[in-house]
């Protein structure tokens, strides 16, 4: 799962005084209109430049630009800071000036500016990433080797009709690996192979969605491109809160077509649903004719406790369809995800994907089928397992010595994430920007909640941190809270 | 470019029993209504089996319930034939049942049976199949040293943020080549990366439609891929006229907001877009605030005579959206495309792409870029011309001779295909049948005629065919005819 963050830079235009103009611009309005907060350390020049790929020079050009017309300043050692505009904050005319404004664009996208980017690119003493699976230990040897004899068999006889639904060998493997591990009902011809759990959400979004009619109601707080999705098709998105049980299902809108839920993991609060909610959820949406999305999407990495099945296992009418993804224990830019849809529901699905890109690479879904196969995905989960445990156990110790009650973590047994809940009193993105200056990369939960459900939180990956980077992260943390 | 056939065969449910109740279903509902005709022949079925991933037994069980019902007859030694229903054509209470009737699916996906899945798997003696290249001699030794280098770089410095629009590296390699060979005009900042044309086309579908309202322009006869994506989005779709210049720009529907053309090589005809309907396509785009989307699916290869520049060349309004694909020139299960947006379009665009799956894959696309950056394509390219400039060359020297005037080919001098008329006297669609019971594979034009344009003749793909099989192929062909 890709870990959105505050800020979206985009820069349109070609040649280096355009983009530079640009990337000036809009963090000149993000500026005047509070997105980018006084005290934020902006990155350095080289990192920016770097993760915008743009030459440096422009990105100096652009900081240059901004310090003398007085929304930055510099201090010396630290880096540049937004400046505090007490002064400013009369000067209303800036508004992004996206291209995307042009009539010929159907609504929606005029007035989307794109998912955010992260900001905080760099290094960190403490990177408590979310999103990002650790793909150091990943066995590329392994993976070539697979991949030149996919390769060298594919040479000897290309296959000339490739199903929308992906490779056979790979649709094979994938069942029975969740039948195994998730307790999942399906055979080979119900797994339907996707570019990441992203383009499942899509295809769904477009099969199921008329504008203006169909209701989607999402977890909130929850995880906003599946929101995207479903608004860009011309849905109608509702968030339904979440408590310690998950889902609160008697709160879900009586008109829902949609629902989408992260049972094993809730992103980003982390809690598993209860038993009773899900005999609850699926209640609902057999009497209401809706169709839930299951989105199982880190359920890899189990802690201790009890497994629960896949909500999919509950299910006896065909109302829920299974989502998930190797994004999490692969190499993060492999794009390889899956769906198991009901038998109604699936043809529809296979079409959408036919008509959006035909088919899947053919040659990584060949190369994972033989990873599976011959074993290799379960001997590294089961190494990263143990790696991402004792991360989670320091961290879990480390917020319990020196959290002196100010982090309320969520519990949870399951995934590449912890979430921990801070007192109203506190202010979470200021803290997290103060923490991004100590060399602490972390997110705020706030930024996740919508429809005016409060939160107020910070959660922890496991992904990129160093289990001996832990406890000094956590202490430095807690003491910028206090 | 993917070639459609005329019947889609969707296997649904789980479990043998309902495949092969589907399968039955389908073939006789075709049957009836007419889309099979009599006496074609069916595939063998150890290769209707494989082409559908199903067991061999299943496709010999349809097979003999239809035999057993009169629908089909067995022909010793020549394989199954559909039978003659003159008696039964008053049974017309079959119909397909396909379970996306569902009415929790939006209404285009409820009734859109598929793109056209070919009927004709299997080999022929003389194969003219559309919309595959010769992959025989691509060098797989280069692309599988390239792919372990980008996998051993990639695993060495793990990229955290790869930009929807595609990696640079490709971009550059794409800018610098469609710039030289085709005169595009462009920058790497320019390029946006997609899997495979289609995608692209699917995503300016997604950006560019309010649905009901926005109305797309296409040849006709066109490419039935382009038009069914378009509808998907909610889009009127029109077909427009091709007379010996291309498109015949004076029957664009005024309010046409979308124009798709192939004017290097029209899809399926072949003639090349007149330097006059390209400036008045160029007019009509600029004063309506139309956009042209430019497909130019398989210039690379061009024989004799003096190319065309890309019609985006000309284009000093920013109306054209330029795409291409590497799947003519690479292995074709490789899904990489790419568009040259506007600059007003560019951001939605990308945007569309980092909503649908985030980023294409990027083992393949570095792989890609290392590839053309180090001359490998160019010189396959050449060297494939060279191959399909030869076949091309025989065809046309056999139509000549053993035509009789019979054929008319239509003038072209690029691409893997060629087309040639018939008299509207001929049964094409039954002599296409007939041909394939000879050993001859190749499709009608008829079938990608929408909206009532009359065309009658046949297509020849160069992508398969050994050029020692065409002569006799041509002659075969010519006899059938008469």
């Amino acid at each position: 799962m890709e870990h959105p963050f505050e800020f979206p830079l985009q820069l349109p235009d070609r040649g280096s005084r355009q983009r530079m103009a640009a990337l000036h611009g809009q963090l000149r309005a993000a500026i005047l209109d509070g997105r980018l907060k006084p005290g934020l350390r902006l990155p350095a020049t080289r990192e920016l430049a770097e993760a915008l790929e743009v030459s440096r020079n422009t990105v100096v050009a652009a900081y240059d630009l901004l310090l003398g017309e007085g929304y930055i300043e510099a201090r010396r050692g630290a880096g540049n800071f937004v400046a505090d505009l007490a002064m400013r904050r009369s000067d209303r005319r800036a508004r992004i000036d996206v291209s995307a404004a042009d009539k010929r664009i159907a609504s929606y996208w005029r007035s989307f500016t794109g998912l955010p980017r992260p900001m905080h690119v760099g290094t960190y003493a403490h990177d408590f990433r979310l999103g990002i699976p650790d793909s150091r230990s990943f066995p590329y040897d392994i993976w070539r080797r697979l991949s030149a004899r996919a390769l060298r068999n594919l040479s000897r006889s290309a296959s000339l009709y490739d199903p929308a639904s992906g490779r056979l060998p790979l649709r094979q493997a994938i069942a029975q690996h969740i039948s195994f591990a998730r307790a999942v009902s399906c055979e080979a011809e119900d797994v339907i192979v996707t570019s990441g759990a992203q383009q499942a959400f899509d295809l769904l979004a477009r099969v199921l969605v008329t504008p203006e009619r169909t209701v989607v109601a999402v977890e909130d707080p929850g995880y906003p491109p599946l929101r995207e999705v479903f608004r860009a098709a011309g849905a109608q998105v509702i968030g339904v809160p979440v408590d310690n049980e998950g889902l609160v299902v008697e709160q879900l809108p009586r008109d829902a077509n949609v629902i989408y839920v992260t049972p094993s993991h809730q992103f980003p609060l982390g809690v598993v649903m209860s038993p009773r909610r899900r005999v609850e959820l699926l209640a609902f949406a057999r009497t209401r004719g809706a169709l839930v999305i299951e989105d199982d999407y880190d359920s890899e990495f189990r802690y201790g406790g009890r497994p629960l099945d896949a909500l999919q296992t509950l299910d006896r009418d065909d109302t829920v369809c299974y989502v998930g993804t190797f994004s999490k224990c692969l190499f993060p830019t492999l794009r390889l995800g899956y769906a198991v849809a009901p038998p109604w529901l699936r043809t529809a699905f296979v079409n959408a994907k036919h008509l959006a890109d035909w088919h899947g690479d053919v040659l990584t879904q060949d190369t994972l089928a033989a990873f599976i196969a011959e074993g290799h995905l379960v001997r590294h989960v089961r190494h990263m397992r143990k790696v991402y445990a004792e991360r989670r156990e320091v961290l879990l110790d480390a917020l319990q010595r020196h959290g002196k009650g100010r982090l309320q973590v969520c519990p949870s047994d399951a995934g590449l994430h912890l979430a921990a809940m801070l007192d109203d009193a506190v202010d979470t993105p200021a803290l997290v920007e103060r923490a991004a200056t100590e060399g602490i990369n972390l997110e705020s939960l706030n930024a996740y909640a919508k429809d005016g459900v409060a939160v107020n939180g910070v959660a922890f990956g496991l992904g990129m941190i160093d289990v001996a980077r832990i406890d000094e992260g956590i202490a430095k943390l807690v003491r910028l809270v206090a």
